[in-house]
């Protein structure tokens, strides 16, 4: 398994050095979060989640999740690194200072996530679904309801679920069949099997919040007829101790390609009791808050699994003697040479780097976007951040985790034959990996989001939050020499990409088809120019240092790496441009039944 | 798990229509090989393989191999179904009848093989290495050394391996130590330690024979110096009974990410009886001939990966239920439409159906050169061929092992959440796949092989004898108004790879890293060119045989699958012929202590 090391270099870089991020806090009133509390915080995450998750991670792969009629057993050593984490107060860095949190930004939480995350994927999500869960409380919730369950929730006492899927729906929840019945007490019973319910049941926590969509007696057909329902696994009391158990029980888990140590559940609700969160009939627009901060915390995944995956081959690309360069021998004294000397494993280590790292960018931008919106009470404002959220949310959701399927399939290249062997740890990566662009709403559900139900229908007002932005950018810094070329290139797809836009946009009206004929394609391109900006934007702050005399070789990298991106992965985008371009009829002309074997 | 049906349609139409295989078969001495029997072989095999293999690959998979102190035990049914195998003849159809084989055409156990190896590919390993093995032994064995392996060998009562990787080497032949020291009676002790042995231990058949590559003590250091060794497991007698055990043991099985049905065995050979095979230190060279036999065999794997997960997700995705058509339903009467309507699904679908017959297409034209090649006695011809082989094998391995890492992640992508469950099968398929881009030679070392060895030595010959076949084809065919457009976008790119080739022989005469920096993306784009000359090829025979009068869909499905491949796969060399036109220095300028996290 590879030893993990929290990059506390490139992570600072992109918080300090190009967020700016104290005065970003500042401004958004969190003058306590000052660069010593930063600091000290990403220092001690680092350790915790180098010494505690990272060793649990391979060996919770290996044990997995087991059933059992009392419950979810989760892997030796689960149950007691979350007690740690909880009695350290890891859960509660972002939580409301009124339930106990330590009122810290978002964006902060989310770095210290991102270590977890990298460390052991499958832990982290136990937590991470708990928050989507209190934030859906938060801003839904009655205030009895919050008093309830916020506290636990925050404190991580409590984990919380998401409880949408169930057998024969999972992209169109306008089918659920979930049935919550009212009771005189005004509280719902709620019948019906969900499935794939991350951290369903588990050992790790005393009670489990589950938000669950399902529909009531009279509700309207389709999607404007689901609730949203708090149903806890043991009903509270009113002095916050455990009652009765509920009627909900985990029947069975799953056995799946990775993440195993997370347990992905099939929950039987039997007449559970329920809580109505949110008005009647709108739980769909409710369970948004959760849908979007988890295609958040899906793309953190995507740039946990580079990271993770690069950390390992480049160790191994430095060590592995086998062959010689092409150039002759740059370790004439051994016996080959290490293979960081080709120049194909250097484009294999330069495609996780690149990916791993513009993931990170990106990701840290929008919690700081996201951070931001919360906080705005200037309507105009809220509404321009909303809108970059609603576009970048998807591509970075899709494209970060295609990606890392890339970069952890090319880990496992690297390794060679070792990298197919479990031993090593690299394909595990692969392996958890994979669900990243299922999960939260697949590849094809995040391009038809963008495409279909932003870009298009606001006529590219969406695209144009981001296209300006960017085309102001290269704009301030062209007279940068080394970086004006590509500053250019930009420049120059993105308004091919917004000709195209409008290209699809009138083939759509006259063919739907069309719209998602070109959707998949329109997100990857969409992906490569935003990364394309994000190492823009590295670039400009370590062309900076070192003109003004820094020797970091940190930043040297930066700009090695900004080049590779733009003249080794940028050009991907041609060959999507010319596919997207050849619209829907060579995939729909052909009928149903012609598709055989 | 995905039922498996052979695709026999699909053979029979490359194997009679596109290739006229019997009268080829005629035309190499083939006579009894005429329709009836390729028919009968097809048809028989096709029942073994669905009703035996394909039904043990899923509780191959869930089972593995055991490793025990008296040897490796296989899953359940493997030995059984072997037994069956080798009873009802199958491991013996090109077998030379000298040896008891019916010496048929290579070309129709390789069609029966691709049946075994998408119905069970683990299992398909066992017999799959044999082949290899006895072809080894009667290319380069003494006449009592076939006397005495091959018999059982062809009959499949004994298998064998291929033992080359060692811990410190594996793409770096030259490093290896394993010492083969003579012995007064003309053999030879082996000792050493072979990883990454397939089939190096197993309870399926009798007798396992090694086939090792080994130093002799007085051996040149580096490939100059290697020679090659059969190492049976249990001696055989004069009468062809076994004798004594040999000191080769199996030390313990590797825990993969797939083809956990077969045994990946770490071979030790403790002063193990061996005999020489060929001339000494000139073990590569006969080892060559196993090679490219694995190549041919791991391309198949690309091809059966990609079919088998097509069948499974084309399934799915006719049957399962979920959101309506953009451009309104299609399935009125029921609670959504198929997922079949969607167009980013049909794109997936169409990826997958492109790559498995195309990979079907080119896999059976290069048995039946092969089998040209070896029947031919005309030197010229021979050559001409051998040109031609050495050209593809490399794409063709590489080539349909990277597309089927696509295809079988598209195939679980499909499958939405349900895809990544291991009921389903989907993710064992891309478990499965997912060595074929690594063993038997990494995409990086095939492309190296076929730029740097075989392309630009012969100063672009080789790559010639593959333009001047498809230009003459485009030429041929050019009147076909259908595919006019395609020939066109296949002969201009055709041209630019010819120009390219000059060029990056131009600028690798100055820097030898441009050649391993263009490689990969060099090898992708042949691919995709071979592609396109296969769709090509099928697609004529389809368009005259419905301007012939057939109403068969069969027919306006390749033209279908043609128009997708040119309009939305092939136009991703645009990519990556910008990409490698970017030359070296973005990957070898920068440090490697640059390289960082």
């Amino acid at each position: 398994m590879p030893v993990y090391h929290a990059p506390l270099r490139d992570m600072r870089f992109v918080m300090n050095e190009v967020l700016d991020i104290e005065n970003a806090f500042a401004q958004l009133g969190y003058e306590d979060c000052g660069a010593d509390t930063i600091d000290a915080v990403l220092d001690e995450a680092a350790k915790f989640c180098e010494n505690v998750l990272a060793p649990l991670n391979q060996t919770g792969d290996q044990e997995g999740c087991t059933w059992t009629e009392t419950g979810v057993k989760t892997p030796s050593g689960f149950r007691d690194s979350y007690q740690q984490f909880v009695e350290n107060g890891w859960s509660s860095i972002s939580g409301p200072t009124e339930y106990g949190g330590m009122g810290l930004p978002n964006t902060l939480a989310m770095a210290v996530s991102e270590m977890a995350a990298t460390a052991n994927w499958s832990w982290s999500m136990y937590p991470g679904l708990s928050k989507g869960c209190s934030n859906t409380i938060l801003a839904h919730g009655t205030q009895q309801q919050r008093d309830t369950y916020l506290p636990k929730l925050v404190s991580g006492e409590w984990t919380g679920t998401m409880c949408l899927t169930e057998p024969h729906c999972g992209s169109d929840l306008g089918m659920l069949r979930t049935k919550a019945e009212p009771q005189r007490d005004g509280t719902f019973k709620l019948t019906g099997t969900k499935i794939f319910i991350s951290a369903g049941d588990h050992d790790m926590a005393d009670n489990i919040v589950h938000i669950v969509l399902a529909r009531l007696p009279d509700a309207p057909q389709g999607t404007k007829g689901i609730s949203l329902f708090i149903v806890p696994k043991f009903m509270p009391n009113e002095d916050g101790s455990l009652g009765e158990r509920n009627t909900v029980h985990c029947g069975s888990i799953e056995h799946k390609m990775g993440i195993k140590a997370s347990a992905t559940c099939v929950m039987n609700f039997d007449g559970a009791t329920g809580f109505l969160i949110g008005p009647e009939n709108r739980g769909l627009n409710c369970m948004f808050t959760f849908m979007n901060m988890a295609r958040l915390g899906t793309a953190m995944q995507g740039l946990t699994s580079s990271e993770g995956s690069y950390q390992g081959s480049l160790v191994y690309a430095k060590e592995r003697l086998q062959m010689r360069a092409l150039t002759g021998p740059k370790n004439p004294t051994g016996p080959a040479d290490p293979i960081i000397v080709h120049p194909d494993v250097r484009r294999m280590l330069l495609t996780q780097k690149a990916f791993a790292e513009g993931g990170r960018m990106l990701f840290y931008w929008l919690c700081l976007l996201e951070d931001q919106m919360r906080k705005t009470s200037d309507e105009a404002e809220h509404k321009a951040l909303d809108d970059l959220m609603g576009f970048m949310t998807p591509i970075a959701k899709a494209f970060m985790t295609e990606t890392s399927i890339e970069t952890t399939n090319l880990g496992m290249q690297i390794f060679g034959g070792h990298g197919y062997i479990a031993e090593w740890g690299m394909e595990q990566i692969a392996r958890d990996a994979r669900i990243g662009t299922i999960y939260e709403g697949t590849t094809g559900i995040q391009a038809i989001d963008l495409l279909g139900r932003k870009v298009l229908p606001s006529r590219g007002d969406m695209l144009r939050k981001f296209t300006k932005l960017a085309g102001n950018f290269c704009e301030e810094y062209k007279d940068i020499e080394s970086l004006a070329p590509y500053m250019t290139t930009l420049t120059g797809l993105m308004k091919n990409l917004t000709d195209l836009t409008a290209e699809i946009g009138f083939k759509g009206m006259q063919n739907p088809d069309e719209v998602g004929a070109a959707s998949v394609d329109y997100l990857m391109i969409c992906g490569y120019l935003v990364f394309g900006f994000m190492w823009l934007r590295m670039a400009v702050v370590a062309q900076h240092a070192l003109d003004n005399g820094s020797d970091d070789k940190f930043y040297r990298a930066k700009l090695h790496t900004t080049r590779f991106y733009f003249e080794r992965i940028l050009p991907r985008v041609y060959g999507h441009i010319k596919t997207m371009r050849s619209g829907a009829a060579n995939l729909m002309d052909m009928d149903a039944e012609l598709f055989a074997f």
